[in-house]
This record gives C-alpha cells, structure tokens and sequence, in this order.
C-alpha cells in the first residue's frame, strides 16, 4: 500500500531508431495492482484540477511534453503544496496515493501526454471534484 | 490466452483542456497480466523489427504519431504479412501473442510514441530477434 506521493525515475535506454522509455514493472516501487491504463492529454497552459479519489493510486508519466502537477493537503489550518515536474526528457513517474487531492497544468506547446497506469477501474463515484476556484492556489506562476 | 493478433478501437473523450483516450483495462479483450509497461520511441522512417517474444502477449498503442506494425507468420511454404496503422487519432490497440514476429516503421516527423503493456516483465532469453534483411519484406511501400 502506498502511503505518501513521491517520484521515481524511470530509464532511458538510448536506441539509434528511437528510445526506449521505461514506466513502470509490476516490482515496482509505487505499484499496487493494474486496473486500467489511459492517457490525459493537457494542452498547453490549460489546467485540470482539483481531484481526488477516495481508492485509486496513480502511478503517472509524460511520455511526451512536460506538465507540472501539484498536490495540497492540509496541516493544522494551513494549506500545504507540492510541485513535481514531469517530462519526456526526465522520464519521473509520480505515485499518487487515494486521499490525495491533485492538479497538473501543461507546459508544453501545443500539448503534453499524460499516462496513468491505475490499481483500479474507473469508477465517478470514488472521484471528488474540486472546482478550480475553490482552493486558493496560484496557478499562473507556473510557467 | 491470446491465439491471434487483433485490434481494439479505444475510446477518445472529448474534453476541452486535452482529451482522454483509453488504452487498456483489466477486463479488456486481449489483457492477461501486468508485467510491465515502457514506451519505444520511433523516429520518422526509421524501422524496429524483426522481434519474436516466445512468452510475452503486447498490448501496443501510439499515443503519439502514426505507426506501422507488420506481423509475419508462414502458411505452408509462404510467408503471409498482415499490416496495422495505430495512430493517436485513431487510438487503436493492437494485440499481439507470443510466438508472432514483427516490426514495426515510424510515419510521423519527427518521431511516434508506441506504448507497450506486457503481460511480463522484460527478459532477453524469451526474445529472438531476426535481422531485418534476413526477411524478404518490402518496407519502402510503407509510408
């Protein structure tokens, strides 16, 4: 079971046609189970956020572009954020515990390419939504 | 198990900030297992092939780009070639079991994304790779 959001950095093997870009292994650290895979495409500067989801763990790459993602949680009454940057070129995959609340804005033109590799199925009902305007964060200044 | 090789059209949803497209889930025709999962980079014309995997069933899709897959397999004394296009607008999958030989040619400038979902983790010993001209195959018509 996955406790906390951390990052880990996947291998790149250097191949004269083309790359090969690691993701993730069922001995992974960060992986529960395979549910569903998808991908999430983010144009550039548009944001999605905020989510959470009550069950799934997120296990999150940028095959292509670079997007930011952020998660807040709260201590005491204060609003605590963290930023990870995730890219092609860095090839960091990001674990994403149930519980946690989240956002990610592209920063790269014209779009960025999120995958998910997930422990569960999509399901509505274990996903809340948190509209933007909602949670008091700065999102311009991630450029 | 895995007899043939296949496509599956996968869903696009429309959303306005960057769409979703679905790739694979548990309960998808052609999933087995959750070995692994890597990307391999393309570059425009470039081609990877001939590659057989004795034990690994793939699930491929390109996210990024346009790519051609060629499956061989010998009927008689013939050698029968089946071809399929993924590309990101299309988002097929295409399945491919264990026993099959295959490559594949890139079609987008200046690189395409293929992703692969394995039912194993990566191993060197259950993959037999056959040189490119040992197969007489005319590659140049793919474009």
């Amino acid at each position: 079971m996955v406790k906390k959001t951390f990052l880990t950095k996947e291998k790149i093997i250097k191949i004269e046609n083309g790359n090969v870009m690691h993701a993730l292994k069922k001995n992974s650290k960060g992986y529960v189970d395979f549910g569903e895979a998808y991908f999430s495409k983010i144009n550039f500067h548009s944001i999605k956020a905020w989510k959470k989801h009550e069950r799934m763990t997120l296990n999150l790459l940028v095959p292509y572009g670079k997007v930011c993602f952020v998660v807040f949680f709260k201590n005491k009454n204060n609003n605590i954020f963290k930023k990870y940057i995730l890219s092609s070129t860095d090839n960091n995959r990001l674990t994403i515990p149930p519980g946690t609340c989240f956002g990610f804005k592209g920063l790269n033109k014209p779009f960025s390419l999120v995958l998910n590799i997930s422990d569960i199925i999509h399901d509505d009902k274990e996903v809340e939504k948190i509209n933007l305007d909602a949670v008091d964060y700065s999102w311009r200044k991630i450029i």
